[in-house]
């Protein structure tokens, strides 16, 4: 995992705005990754970041994918992804 | 609502799946909304759409919002909406 991906899991969904704003302070290019039911968490953190708290212009490019796994009653099951990349417009230097 | 907007609620995801390949046959651009808890399905009935079912090449190209209602008990909420658009890379005539 690279310095600039955050990975949505379990944790409250202002733990992860947090982590946007902390990264957004670093780097130009922040990479936010849901699977399942953590999508709409992520969807919902980086709306929260960008309208809320962060006051500069950002674009967002967002993909999704599919990965099909077993789950732990030996059945095929295909969960969705989502990959969220949010750029900074402006600089901060 | 146009003939090509498909609105995520609360049926099964196999309704959906279908409302989307049969706008497929018709449309050259299909646009696929979502509310909240229903943003997870939007993209899963996207995903094994364009993975499973339609063979053909498709783009997508999702842009997310925010809306802030006051819900039953007075409290204001912010709720994220997402919206694919979903177009067809082949000319089927």
């Amino acid at each position: 995992m690279l310095d600039n991906e955050i990975l949505i899991g379990n944790k409250p969904l202002m733990n992860y705005v947090t982590a946007i704003l902390t990264q957004l302070k670093e780097q130009k290019t922040i990479i936010i990754m849901a699977r399942g039911a953590a999508i709409k968490k992520a969807i919902d953190a980086v709306e929260i970041t960008t309208k809320q708290f962060y006051k500069h212009p950002t674009t967002t490019t967002i993909t999704t994918n599919s990965t099909t796994l077993i789950n732990e009653n030996n059945v095929k099951q295909t969960v969705s992804s989502i990959k969220i990349i949010l750029n900074k417009q402006h600089r901060s230097n």
